[in-house]
């Protein structure tokens, strides 16, 4: 308890919870971490593929970049419409539901919720690499180091979401401004002329420059658009007026991205830099232009900070997500309750646990989790803009036509993209998803089935009368005469005029001198002694309860157990074995009903 | 339940207890099984070690067996003089507490808990090794073999010990049949001159022949006595008259055992055979004599059964001991329970993990397994004949000096051969058993020191009244209206006239609701709303409760908890998370009564 409230602090008050908001500049930290730290692996997995073709064709880097910084545009302006439509917040889930239906909703949050944990995975696996470039000494430890970040962002999370805008702000402001200085530095030494255009090393082909090959290279790239809808989920944080907020916030963070993406695609090319197994692409670049100084550090440890941070997107948009969902009876209930720091903790600590489990699994690698991002990422995308197209058909309104070819170039764009990615990346990985999609949504089914069973069964019926008394018997097994049992009897005789205490007779001197015993101290309750030829004496008790409950079809059977505490817990397997298993057995039977009596020991 | 009635047959009555008594023929089999079958190992334990000084001292294995055999008549004849002091079953536990006090006790029992694990553990190793000496390509499949071999027994001996005698009569005669026919024929071979005195193959010397040496050889051959004990703890488990029968049988086993062990020990340096890591001794004896025809297999065959049936002599010791521990509360009371069967179930099942973890731990390696044996076997072999001396010391009686050199030379003789035992096989590992003896009686002491308070703690003192009646109050947490919710509020206002039920206050909108539900379903009980600023419901509800305890220092606080139960287990993970939560935390409160009124879902 006390190691808790150091870590996550003290409890908040529920009427706090509107000062948890964010002014634009922290909501920017937090929200826009995950796309923009993405230009620090982007880049580089554009050139992957590409070098396939031979370190010829790495000009095709470039253009493959225009067209996906294209596509943000196009991404941008369409979900600044969504923003403004959905101010409470209009995640892929929330306007695929309303416009297209429950399983269009569905296979959005199934595809979210995937992607969120990639999210944090490749983000903290990309960071690492980032550090292990300038300390390769580390390279070892990639897996521990991840899990340790991890670790690190859930307790911070456990804080709060306020808190963690500010411890979020420095780092995420430090990344632009680094990536923006050495992009400016690079143009200003191209422009100057004290750079010159560099030749890579010669890598020979192993594929030809197909248009599929074209294509997977943008399937690679457009990671670096994942995390662009965060800020269309989380409006409720930001501060009033939330949509106009939330849409400047938007658009700022794309002008961000697409000016540092386009920026590493070009002086990658200029500087001929191929990907390297022991050093990331922009460690290369940075090496470059800044040397080994102070600034080469600068980017490395800043572009690190950013990436393990970006994972924090997914930690403000996963447990809001999973609270909505569980609202709408599709995920447990207890993902909608708030903890003490006014944060939904289950699906904190959910997140944290399922993201462990794949830096684990793909041993920190993040070209091996990449092919598994992005599909997720890009079916939400285009499930919400068809949402949103649909809306405007049927809703209409001011200006409707221009917002629907908005939203409708928005649906193709990412609809093609979609389609591009789960099919050039199929083999590679992308398959795991197109698995889990549809297993996922049926979990999310079944769950809202049982719901709405039992609501249907607990539901009180108009014409329901508040029921007449009943009947009640009270059963008290005892094996002995002790204080224990005495005082569970004496509990007992004041519940019910109906009490028995009942033996089971296993050794018959032994039922004989509890008889004797009982006539002393047995409060005037009667005592029941069954038979037990097996001396199966949980058997005899349920055979007794059965015929009771068989007597009267309307009344209760209380079953009064007098359970010993020992004050220690090992102490435990030298007692209750016999409660234990009687009390499993009775726990499926109607209206029985357990009462467990405590004596405390106190040694 | 099916599969347990199928393995272990149907309950027993207890009144058929008394007829689960053995004829001497089966308490041979069942009893006598395990010194028998140590002759199976016991001359190769005594080569290996002599082998160091050379092969030419092995003929100091024959002088080594006389000495163990003069042992084993020492042992015999006092003995049989407990079995009729003790016809209630003469352990070595119970003979060394009622006449030298608890802690020898206490060591006599834990020396022998070990021991029987061993037991089990040895005789299944040495018997897989009985069955790869004749087939060598199961040889990597022993540990798979052994645990097989012990599942077998366990299931075996939960059907009950008379069924176990017939199952193990058979295997039993049939090995002494054969290993006396081997010896017999051998013998024959040998004086009408067919076979003539063979040297063994050259070994160099890596140690000397020194006294020690030849103590440690002593020590390896004293296995063929472990066992010898059984029958004196099993009296009670033979035919009437209890004691003769018992001492009859004694003295029956003891007869054949040295017959065999000699035998094997003189034709083993006949024909000069040496211990080799893929034949056991008698494999090569057998194979010397009869050849490679069907008799050989046959003895390998017996050897492999009685060996992997010995450990049965352990599952009839080890329950048995248990149960007497427990009775004694020096072990959980449940070791004493009988099953089903009429077996103490829970004594088998353990015995069998343990020697289980032993096969596993130990490679099914028998030579590394027999240092930690013996070690026990005599230390309690010690204790009992000294209890025996300090009784006829205290209680005389008709012939008691005569009595007393018997047991007395039996002291002294065990006693040597336990230093003896210990100090040459300490290295090996039998300090592994000197670390755990102390261990065990600690833990056995500790369990004794427990129930001895919990019977003072619950103990009804003379002047005590039945207490006067108190007040009690009624809680019900609930969190909504519904079924489940009425059900509990309906069984608890039949309880008492002071029922509340108690809403937390996390919503207000909802809290209004549900007071409004409730004017008309409450059934008249009062509805009790908690402020909550922190959104904790345990928390307030606990605060609550403490509450109502301090206002009455003397009355019962029940709490009843409206629990839906799903009809499928794997709901529970969507409810009641905070019904366990709140009873994980009433659990220690004193005075407070926990009561469960289930609703059962159907679908």
């Amino acid at each position: 308890m006390l190691l808790k409230r150091l870590l996550v602090g003290l409890p908040l008050k529920t009427k706090q919870a509107v000062h948890e908001r964010l002014p634009k500049r922290l909501a920017l930290a937090v929200f826009a971490s995950d796309p923009l730290s993405s230009v620090a692996y982007a880049t580089e997995e554009i050139l992957l593929v590409l070098v396939l073709a031979g370190s010829a064709v790495v000009f095709w880097s470039v253009p493959v970049s225009l067209t996906i910084i294209l596509l943000l545009t196009i991404l941008t302006i369409s979900y600044r419409q969504i923003i403004y439509e959905y101010p409470e917040g209009g995640g892929a889930y929330t306007v695929a539901k309303s416009n297209l239906g429950q399983l269009p909703g569905l296979t959005a949050a199934a595809a979210l919720m995937i992607d969120y944990v990639l999210t944090v995975a490749v983000s903290v696996a990309a960071g690492v690499a980032a550090l292990t470039s300038a300390a390769p000494a580390l390279f070892p430890h990639r897996v521990a180091l991840g899990l340790l970040a991890i670790v690190m962002i859930v307790v911070i999370n456990l804080r709060g979401v306020r808190e963690s805008g500010r411890i979020f702000a420095t780092p995420t402001y430090l990344f632009v401004g680094t990536i923006l200085l050495m992009v400016g530095v690079g143009l200003v030494q191209i422009l100057t002329g004290q750079s010159f255009r560099a030749e890579p090393r010669q890598v020979p082909a192993v594929e030809s420059l197909t248009l599929f090959l074209l294509l997977r290279a943008f399937s690679s790239g457009c990671t670096a658009l994942t995390g662009v809808e965060t800020i269309s989920n989380g409006v409720t944080a930001f501060k009033r007026p939330e949509s106009k907020n939330a849409g400047m916030t938007m658009a700022g963070m794309a002008a961000i991205l697409g000016t540092m993406f386009l920026g590493i695609s070009v002086l990658a090319y200029h500087f001929g830099i191929l990907p390297r197994e022991d050093e990331t692409v922009v460690s290369q670049i940075a090496r470059a232009i800044f040397g080994e100084g102070p600034l080469y550090y600068l980017v490395q440890v800043t572009t690190m900070l950013i990436l393990i941070l970006a994972a924090n997107s997914a930690f403000a948009g996963f447990p809001r997500l999973a609270s909505i969902l569980a609202r709408d009876s599709y995920m447990p209930h207890q993902m909608a309750l708030l903890g003490d720091r006014l944060v939904f903790s289950n699906g904190v600590i959910i997140l944290g646990l399922f993201s462990c489990a794949l830096i684990v699994l793909f041993h920190g690698n993040t070209h091996a989790l990449i092919p598994l991002y992005a599909v997720g990422v890009f079916l939400s995308f285009t499930l919400s803009q068809a949402g949103m197209v649909r809306r405007w058909m049927t809703k209409r309104g001011r200006h409707w036509r221009k917002k629907l070819v908005v939203n409708g170039m928005g649906a193709v764009a990412t609809g093609l993209a979609t389609l591009i990615i789960a099919t050039t990346k199929f083999v590679h990985g992308a398959w795991i998803v197109v698995v889990l999609l549809p297993l996922l949504i049926l979990w999310f089914r079944s769950i809202h089935a049982h719901y709405i069973a039992v609501a249907e069964q607990v539901a009180l019926e108009r014409d329901h009368r508040p029921p007449l008394p009943r009947r009640n018997t009270v059963v008290v097994p005892i094996s002995g005469v002790n204080r224990a049992v005495i005082r569970a009897v004496d509990y007992a005789r004041g519940r019910s005029a109906d009490v028995r205490a009942v033996l089971v007779d296993v050794d018959p001197e032994e039922t004989a001198r509890i008889q004797i015993q009982w006539a002393q101290w047995g409060c005037g309750v009667d005592l029941v002694v069954l038979p037990s030829p097996y001396r199966s004496v949980v058997g005899s008790l349920l055979d007794y309860i059965e015929e009771l409950l068989e007597k009267d079809h309307n009344g209760w059977v209380t079953v009064v157990i007098p359970e010993i505490l020992p004050a220690r817990w090992w102490q435990n397997i030298l007692h209750n074995q016999r409660a234990l298993i009687l009390k499993a057995a009775l726990l499926f039977k109607d209206r029985v009903i357990l009462t467990d009596v405590p004596f405390h020991l106190e040694r």
